[in-house]
C-alpha cells in the first residue's frame, strides 16, 4: 500500500508517519520508483506498537528506538533480554550510587544478581530510596519488605508466562511487558488504595 | 536566612530557588526591605520537597504544584485526598474512555467505588488497557486477576501506615506515598524480575 493507504489505516497522519521514519522507528518502504515506497502489514503492525510505546507506554523516541532494536535484534536469553528493557528505565542521576546499601538490602531479600548485570537497576533503586529521604518520607515499618514480598510474587507470575515457542515471541512478551504493564500496575495501586481507603474511611 | 544562605544549605543554586518562587512552589519569604527576603526552615524542608518530586518522583512542574497544593490545603478526607493525588496521574487521552469495559473488571474484583469518584483512574485503566491492545500485547490468561490481587495486598498495608496522629501527617503520607513511592515500586519490578530470570534460565 502506498503512504496515504497506510495512514488512513493506521489513523496515523502522513506527515507523522514521515517523523517515525526519520526517526527510524518505522523501517522504510519498498521503492518502487525514485519517489514512492510501498508499505505492507508488517509496517501497519509496527506503526500501531510505536503509537502503543509512545502514548500509553510513556516512552520518549530514544526509549522507543531501544525498545524496537530489542524487539528486532534480540539478545541471545531472556535474562539478557530483561537488561534491554531496563534502557528504558529512567536513566540513573549522576550521584553516585550507595551500592553497599543496595547490596545489604538485596542480601536481606536474598536477591542474588550481580551488580555487573544491573547497574541501571541498582542506581535506580539507590535513587528512589533517595527520594524518599530527601522529602523526609519515611516508609513505615515493614513496608518496604511486604513490597518485595508481594512484587516477587507478581515477578513470578510474569516470567510464568513467557512464550517458549519462539525467541521472537520471548522477546516481545518481555519488552512489551515490561514497558506497557508499567501504567496498568501504577492505575491499579490507584484504585486499590481507593477501594481500600472506601473501606476503611467511608 | 537570606537566599544565598538557601542555596548554600540546599545545594540548589540562587537561580533555580528564584524559578521555584516565580512557579509557586516555594513560599515567598518574609521581605526584611524592599529588595531582600529573610527564608527560614520551612523554606529549606519544602525545598527538599520540591527536588524529590520534579527529580525522584518524576513529576512535571504544573503536577508538582497540585501536589504541594493538596498538602498546604488538604481535602476533608482521607478519602478525598486519594482523590487529589490522582492529578499526578498522566492526564487521560482525549478518546472516550470504554467505561462499560472497565465496569465490568470492577464488578469482577468487586471494586465498588463510582465513577464520579475517580473519572480519573477510570480512564487511565481504559487506556493502559487498549495500550496493550494496540501493541497486539495479550496478557497471559488470569495474569490480569494476579494483579488485581496482588496489589490489593499491597494498597491494604499502604494504607494500614497512614498516620492518625495529625490531618497534615496524613496528608503528606497519602500524597508523597502515592507519588515517591512509584518509582521504587517500578525498580523493584525490574529487579524482582531480573531475580526470578536468573532463577528460570541461567
Amino acid at each position: 500500500m502506498r503512504i496515504s493507504e497506510l495512514a488512513r489505516r493506521s489513523g496515523v497522519t502522513v506527515p507523522t508517519i514521515k517523523f517515525y521514519l526519520r526517526e527510524r522507528l518505522l523501517p522504510e518502504g519498498h521503492l518502487t520508483s525514485k519517489t514512492q515506497a510501498q508499505y505492507d502489514e508488517s509496517h501497519l503492525a509496527r506503526l500501531r506498537l510505536v503509537r502503543a510505546l509512545l502514548g500509553p507506554g510513556g516512552l520518549s523516541i530514544v526509549a522507543a528506538r531501544s525498545v524496537l532494536d530489542a524487539i528486532d535484534d534480540p539478545p541471545d536469553t531472556v535474562h539478557a533480554l530483561l537488561g534491554a528493557a531496563a534502557v528504558t528505565l529512567r536513566p540513573p542521576a549522576d550521584e553516585p550510587t550507595d551500592h553497599e546499601r543496595v547490596h545489604e538490602l538485596m542480601r536481606r531479600w536474598g536477591w542474588t544478581v550481580s551488580l555487573e548485570d544491573c547497574a541501571t537497576t541498582h542506581s535506580a533503586l539507590a535513587e528512589a530510596l533517595s527520594g524518599l529521604e530527601a522529602a523526609e518520607f519515611e516508609l513505615p515499618d515493614g513496608l518496604l519488605d511486604t513490597y518485595v514480598r508481594l512484587i516477587s510474587e507478581l515477578a513470578d507470575a510474569e516470567l510464568a508466562g513467557v512464550p517458549t515457542e519462539s525467541a521472537a515471541a520471548a522477546v516481545r512478551y518481555v519488552v512489551l511487558g515490561t514497558v506497557l504493564v508499567e501504567p496498568l500496575l501504577l492505575v491499579l495501586r490507584r484504585m486499590a488504595q481507593q477501594e481500600a481507603s472506601a473501606r476503611r474511611y467511608l
